[in-house]
């Protein structure tokens, strides 16, 4: 008989192979933890559910994973006393859950709904890394017909900018792939910095891939706008005061990194905190925020 | 026979086996051009003299070896109506030239005198790349007994960074490599940024190997002092009004890196220019400078 933590880590795997994100195959291993439950009682439930989150964090320590068991985890425990049976409650959870996961599978659409208007024709645009949401909306605004050029850094130390300069070059769009200290040449060329991020904290700051900072604080130089695309369930009740501040759990969404390459100094960090005062305008699947307004959404989904 | 672009190359090789620096070569090899030469007119020793350095300058194109030319030259245009025959030019132009050949030798070791005393013990300290006199400065203060720790960036494309945390580590001093997108998050944990620089402009701002101006930007953001260390000779008569103003000739410094490298993206530059605003001084071999001090040496220098 298997393990029930290979039990976990092989419904994950299965819902990965089908997913886009890391989020939606999270939220949906859930729902599958859900359907197969049967546990007596609310407390039993409630700890078992948190057990196969904490393994589910372990197979991919990435923030958004952590960030949807945690809204996943606050239905059950904001509703429970509503219900008079556990069955009652897992039948209401699902149902819940079920328009949780439509949402979450129609977030990119509408951050590509809010963020496209603001590249116009004969933008130049720098991109760190590979961001799907941020190719996503490049892609729609390619279909309307723009013409725009996107600069694209190469991203040590996984080289990630490789994957975004190719689908965007398999797509027709104009790019090129810039070296990570190029940024301070290239940053004069272009209208505006796109960057996606890995977590979006409470002060409207992010938590992004190692070298967005430097990138942001080269935009603020130029007076250069920043856009950050990021689903809402990336935002994080954290509240970084400097780079060295950020959770060691989220840190560890380094270690996905780590495994596909060889050559990194273990000592350095994969991610880097932007603070929000270098940041322009949030698009999210709740509508373009300032950063100031990240603390008011945090606070009607948490409180 | 072998044609004469031939022997300058055989000439400048010669030389620069036996030289530190390739402003010492440069240096050199124009002396031994000065010592077999038999031109009969001023005129005539001029343009075979600026024939020689367009062939240096093609060899190596680097600031350093345009501007040591440039001063060379510079030698004879202001003194030559001084002297009476040709054979009594170049004799004071030998005197004069072995004495400025002594200078250039002894350069880095006034550089080290002038920029040790900044580095405290203790000190955390940001370096970009590899600089000859950097590491020079900092096998100085290792002798004195001052303990530091140096961060080293990678530098990407050629990875010379990594030229520089062996040499570091070979001597015992404590260094960590870093990526060069990671400047965002080890700026905050350094007290000082230390820099070469491949050529010094008229306004006291710097070109340097690419991704200097970002750390100066992050330098700035934490108002972490920049050092700058270089050779007086260093020094070139141009003013870039931005990054894409750095002129062709000084680019081309970018062209030994290419060939040394095979992946590089062609279109990205390999040098950027870091405005005077974000240096904090110079340590020169004429003593520790402000940047506006740059313009009155130049001055000096040339007119």
């Amino acid at each position: 008989m298997s393990s029930p933590n290979a039990d976990l880590i092989s419904i994950y795997e299965k819902n990965k192979a089908s997913s886009s994100s890391p989020a939606l195959a999270t939220c949906k291993a859930l729902m599958d933890i859900l359907e197969t439950d049967n546990s007596a009682t609310y407390a039993e439930f409630v700890a078992k559910l948190q057990k196969v989150i904490e393994t589910f964090e372990s197979i991919e320590p990435l923030i958004e994973v952590q960030s949807i068991s945690e809204i996943f985890l606050r239905f059950i425990t904001l509703t429970a006393s509503e219900y008079q049976s556990i069955d009652e409650m897992r039948k209401a959870l699902k149902l819940r859950g079920n328009l949780f996961l439509d949402k979450v599978v129609n977030c990119t659409q509408k951050i590509v709904k809010y963020g496209h208007p603001f590249i116009y024709e004969g933008s130049n645009i720098l991109v760190h890394s590979y961001s799907p949401v941020v190719l996503e909306t490049f892609l729609f605004v390619k279909k309307l017909g723009k013409r725009f050029c996107v600069y694209v850094t190469k991203s040590a130390p996984d080289n990630s900018g490789e994957i975004m300069y190719n689908k965007l070059k398999a797509h027709g769009i104009q790019c090129s792939l810039i070296l990570d200290a190029a940024i301070g040449h290239f940053i004069e060329k272009v209208d505006m910095v796109m960057v996606g991020a890995d977590g979006v904290v409470e002060n409207g700051g992010i938590i992004n891939k190692i070298g967005t900072y430097p990138l942001a604080l080269c935009a603020k130089a130029f007076n250069k706008p920043l856009y950050v695309l990021a689903e809402s369930y990336k935002f994080i009740r954290h509240y970084p005061l400097n780079q060295a501040d950020i959770p060691q759990p989220i840190r560890g969404s380094d270690k996905r990194i780590r495994r596909k390459s060889g050559t990194v100094d273990e000592s350095g960090p994969l991610v880097d905190y932007t603070p929000p005062n270098y940041i322009t305008l949030l698009h999210t699947d709740l509508g373009t925020l300032t950063t100031a307004a990240v603390s008011d959404v945090l606070i009607q989904l948490y409180l």
